[in-house]
């Protein structure tokens, strides 16, 4: 094992009709709420006015930032910190997805700065203070609602970078199934494919770790055997139920104790896909990871195999491996190869630029420029 | 699943050479320090002069109170609460295992207050503030440095009981598997039972959890590979290690998510042997816990069978399960009959008695006194 510090402060409330419990969390920290959401399925479900009916009974002050678009734009985040800012707002509330979470949590230390919110992903500012954060998560997916990070887009720089420090872990995060049960099917299949990326992600990373190698392989097994259920049973509570648990469990750092890095290869290159062509995240890791797995087949083998072998309950190959994975993956509906999605427009060149503008790399592997070519050639 | 809310503040530093990270943590929240730890191995092995000199090297006005027994009495606790208080310590550095990690937790409320700690654990008082605690772990076995919770006995009393409030986490714990390289056998052994009882624990409570029950499963296999290893090559810093880790992982909150309570039963009543005998912690669960199985097998057969079969890798009966458990647990060198321990001056009328006197019970199966008499006689 290397060396680690675990430290997750986040408070989670799992389980069915817990949202009473929000007013009550509010107010630990004051009046004024700035409600964060996004474009359009929290209004259309009523969950957007059941929250503002009930804060409003509870004499809250309530300013808003609808509108955070899905892979999460810098101009969003700054916008909305300047309402936070006039209003003076005591704690955000972030209604939705991986989108509204991870742009609440630049918001949260952007709205104490006179300056954008794009500083801290280009390390030209760190935090030193945030505003407190509640979440209610409305979408399996990214585990953003037990995590420090948020990944953010700025098409002026053509980038899409991470961030996280501290200061931006939710104080408290709400996850009621029920909220996911309308969430269709394409939607449903990536928040699965990107749960079990992050376990893949820590798989791949640095360290000898053979218990957490047991929680990852715990995680992603749950995944595949309750994903295609719940594909086909999408109204499924029970279902609904497990998925949301294991996402939120893929990424707050159990899967990483006892390593140093993850390799973050894979999230690095399909965020090139999501910032160039609005490739839902979760589809872009099912396009790159079978590619990714196959190029550097080389140099992690054993590991491959040795994955395969785990999820699967039966020794494989690493070539066996990869393909069961990526069968697994197009059973549940998501896209193995970028023209699965029919984008017009699509151009390798553009692609590699991208990739070489925003320096893609991953931990373990330690992909280079030299790796790009050929990586792209394998999910064209 | 059942609803749960998932709180665990602990900043947990794993790994080799990490204690120069101390006196940084420290100075976070003062400069007057209660040193706490045990009856001899921590002066024996060197860490006491080692700590000592770090700490007054850095300029910290450290107290102390050493000699808290295994088998932690509040003696003890309301003793080093009185020293706490003279020096109005800033914050409590307890060096130790289970017992010392413990005490320090009650001694940490108490020293704000003026009556015994015990008033917390008959709930006569209740904790509105606490002396911030930092462990340094030299024993794998209780899971105590990343959870809230506290085993005292008050013998004038006859009790043994628990305690734990949100405000008795530690706020940091250093586990250095170094530490541990000197612990005899008997208490690797001993430490290696607490966190598989720890695992099954939970295993037996209420709710159905599919994730957490493969985190359980993981954290039992890994102990039932590497404590066998361990106990053959007790100087292995890998071995060390695995268990170190598993030990914490096994009663950090992680394996209760999704479920409602566990079954604490095995632990209520193996605590008695220790009140009565002083039997260690961990062999007195090795002891009940066979016992424990056989008696409510009516009652969780299935859930015996699932375990046993999912441990071993192959399909068992619950009766199969249970002797390959108990077999687990002889082959590491733990009792599973209290004889065992060749204890003179056993009585199961004084046992009998004072499992009534402190109400032991379980969560889920519902131990009652009815059950108490067939119990003994399965261990005795």
């Amino acid at each position: 094992m290397e060396n680690f510090i675990a430290y997750n402060p986040v408070t989670l409330h799992f389980g069915k009709n817990i949202l009473p419990a929000l007013g009550a969390t509010l107010k630990e920290y004051g009046n004024r709420v700035l409600l964060v959401y996004g474009k359009g399925s929290v209004r259309k479900s009523g969950l957007y006015d059941q929250i503002m009916n009930d804060l409003k009974s509870q004499g809250f002050d309530v300013s808003e930032y609808g509108g955070i678009r899905s892979n999460p734009v810098i101009e969003d985040v700054d916008a909305a910190a300047v309402i936070g800012r006039e209003h003076a707002v005591d704690v955000i509330l972030a209604v939705g997805g991986g989108s509204v979470i991870d742009s609440s949590k630049i918001i949260s230390v952007t709205i104490p700065v006179a300056h954008s919110g794009w500083d801290f992903f280009t390390g030209k500012a760190k935090p030193a203070r945030a505003i407190p954060l509640v979440a209610i998560l409305t979408l399996a997916a990214t585990g953003t609602e037990m995590n420090p990070f948020a990944v953010v887009s700025n098409h002026t720089q053509g980038e899409k970078s991470a961030f996280g420090s501290p200061l931006t872990f939710p104080k408290h995060s709400f996850l009621d199934p029920q909220l996911t049960l309308t969430v269709p099917r394409d939607y449903t299949a990536y928040g699965i494919a990107d749960l079990i990326a992050h376990s893949f992600e820590a798989w791949f990373g640095t360290g000898e770790a053979t218990l957490t190698d047991r929680f990852v392989i715990s995680i992603v097994k749950e995944a595949m055997e309750y994903g295609p259920k719940l594909i086909g049973d999408l109204h499924n509570y029970e279902y609904r139920e497990k998925i949301m648990f294991a996402a939120t469990m893929a990424l707050n750092g159990m899967t990483m104790y006892g390593r140093s890095t993850g390799d973050w290869g894979v999230h690095s290159a399909g965020h090139i896909l999501s910032l160039l062509h609005d490739v839902p995240h979760g589809a872009s890791l099912t396009i790159v990871y079978p590619a990714w797995m196959r190029h550097f087949k080389p140099k992690i083998s054993d590991r491959i195999a040795q994955l395969g072998s785990e999820l699967f309950d039966q020794t494989l190959s690493a070539d066996q491996s990869i393909d069961r994975i990526e069968a697994f993956f197009k059973s549940i509906g998501c896209p193995t190869r970028l023209s699965d999605m029919n984008i017009s427009g699509v151009s390798r060149q553009s692609v590699l630029s991208s990739m070489i503008h925003n320096k893609v790399n991953g931990g373990t592997v330690k992909m280079k420029e030299d790796d790009y070519g050929a990586l792209i050639d394998l999910y064209l």
